[in-house]
């Protein structure tokens, strides 16, 4: 993976100085410098603010990206600040409110940003779009023009490439595959629907519904790396597990594909380590439900950027602005935007 | 809905002559002028051919398009011709392979169309996009930037419009809305899926389950008119055939909009003629299904074109090329090309 990331990923004469990249979590948010070739360097994580006001707890960010940003201005300073972040976004306001972080809401990231470089680009990108243009630039979807980039983690996500470019939809929400719906006389979802992909085919589903069948693992601090050691001796329970988030996956896979059209699917997030238990019931759930021949066509290939991704997304629009900018994204925000 | 589709749908300096349309159907073949206001005349419709040979099926669409192209002939001729077919169909090639016209395989269809009136522009579009199109130019999805246009008929079909523009797919068949899997672990599908949402949403699946689960109607003949009628009469066979259907609809489109982001669906073809009986299901699906912020925020209206879309559909790319040409169609094809 490092030797085809250390691999030149653009084909147009580049601005050598770096990206500082920003990708907020539910749980921990990195800072790192992306270069023009997509390869991370001088990475600092922080655990994601649980408290405080919104401003202060910023201040954590602020402080995670002051040694990169010393490096980089030493060596030239930055091209701009990419920030990925946990939905909903607004991108055009320059503001985020995830649902995990409770003290952001309509948080002004984008002009708290600006304030560590001011005169340079700020743009933010929701997380499952960076899923999509991370791969799409320097992974797996090098060279695909119609596909979906996929994140099997806590929750599932994902992001939409069309025709070569980011399709992050009119309120930059597209790409919530996690909430196409597998089983419509399933159970209820957080989302309020029901029967949604992420009740079955997210870690904590995976976990949930294990524990339902009577898996007990290493006790109640179980992760699904556990559950994927269960699987692979051949614990049934486990083992069903997978298979029913492979499944799962798949058919929603089948259903994006029906309407969207897609090329490709490249599927990340922590439960894709899990390899070959969750792969191979992808593929056995893809040859079940892709049946016409434009949907047989389409290829499931495994994320190949790891925990990079979200980085290396957020930084994609201002290193290839040709493909992966909105171009509302890429002006400064106004100087009188109040800073903290 | 007349006086809707006679108001001005151009917004450009508008080229005063038709179009001559074509609309391929699995049962019938509609030829027609459509005007740059949307208008439809000197409508022609004939049986689709069902045996002969490739060319010689043809002939009888050309004998279709020959009283409206003399009448456009003597009022400053055509714009140029615009075909929309049953799938699969090759816009760039020019050839349509439709599943139930046997008759046609690899049939160059735009370049037999051309000889019909040399020199002007033929362009080839699949009917699920033409749904969407019309619909969108000139119809219930006028102003919409994101929406998917859909056909509930014999099967369920349809397309999408994504920032205001079509989105064929790379391989034309974007919008295949009747393969969105609904029921994981339902019954097989022509397709070679199971569970497609066309197995309870089309008019075909809607009588067969009625019938399996006991209604009769008037006999072997009975259509769904004849089972809209009995469910308005509260027979509950027929009712819940319909609360099914709408059902289905409802967990395929918010799906859909999960991932495309979507404002709106259109929502035609014959089995939405039954009105309230269907889209009260639908929208009562919605409620159940459509959880998350912006999906809630999605419209379902009625399509207002009804036998017409196609057609409109068709001439839409060459009346507002700006909006809906895809470019490698708007070329004439070789003179070379052979034709019948």
């Amino acid at each position: 993976m490092s030797a085809e990331r250390s691999a030149p990923v653009s084909d147009e004469a580049a601005d050598p100085r770096p990206v500082l990249a920003v990708d907020i979590g539910g749980t921990k948010i990195a800072v790192a410098l992306v270069g023009p070739d997509a390869a991370v360097s001088d990475r600092v994580v922080v655990p994601t603010p649980v408290s405080g006001r919104p401003e202060e707890a910023w201040a954590t960010v602020t402080a995670a990206a002051a040694g990169p940003l010393a490096r980089a201005a030493a060596r030239g300073g930055i091209r701009g600040i990419g920030i990925g972040s946990a939905g909903p976004v607004d991108p055009a306001a320059g503001t985020i409110s995830p649902v995990m972080i409770t003290v952001w809401r309509d948080a002004p990231v984008r002009a708290w940003a600006a304030a560590w470089a001011p005169g340079v680009p700020v743009v933010l990108t929701g997380d499952g779009i960076c899923v999509a243009t991370g791969e799409h630039w320097a992974g797996a979807g090098r060279g695909a023009r119609n596909m979906l980039g996929c994140t099997v983690s806590t929750g599932v996500g994902g992001g939409l490439i069309l025709g070569g470019r980011p399709w992050p939809g009119p309120s930059s929400n597209a790409g919530h595959i996690g909430h196409v719906i597998t089983d419509p006389d399933g159970p209820s979802c957080p989302c309020g629907s029901r029967g949604c992909l992420e009740l079955t085919a997210s870690g904590t589903a995976l976990l949930s519904r294990a524990r339902a069948a009577g898996w007990i693992g290493p006790g109640p601090g179980a992760s699904t790396a556990d559950l994927a050691d269960a699987a692979r001796a051949e614990d049934p329970v486990a083992t069903r597990a997978f298979a029913d988030a492979g499944r799962a996956l798949a058919a929603a896979f089948t259903s994006v594909c029906a309407v969207c059209d897609l090329d490709l699917i490249v599927v990340g997030g922590g439960v894709a380590q899990a390899g070959p238990l969750l792969f191979d019931a992808i593929d056995a759930g893809m040859r079940e439900f892709a049946g016409l021949p434009f949907l047989r066509r389409v290829a499931v290939r495994r994320a190949e950027l790891g925990a990079d991704t979200g980085l290396i997304g957020a930084a994609a629009p201002l290193h290839r602005p040709d493909r992966y900018a909105a171009p509302e994204n890429l002006r400064p925000p106004p100087a009188s935007h109040p800073l903290p």
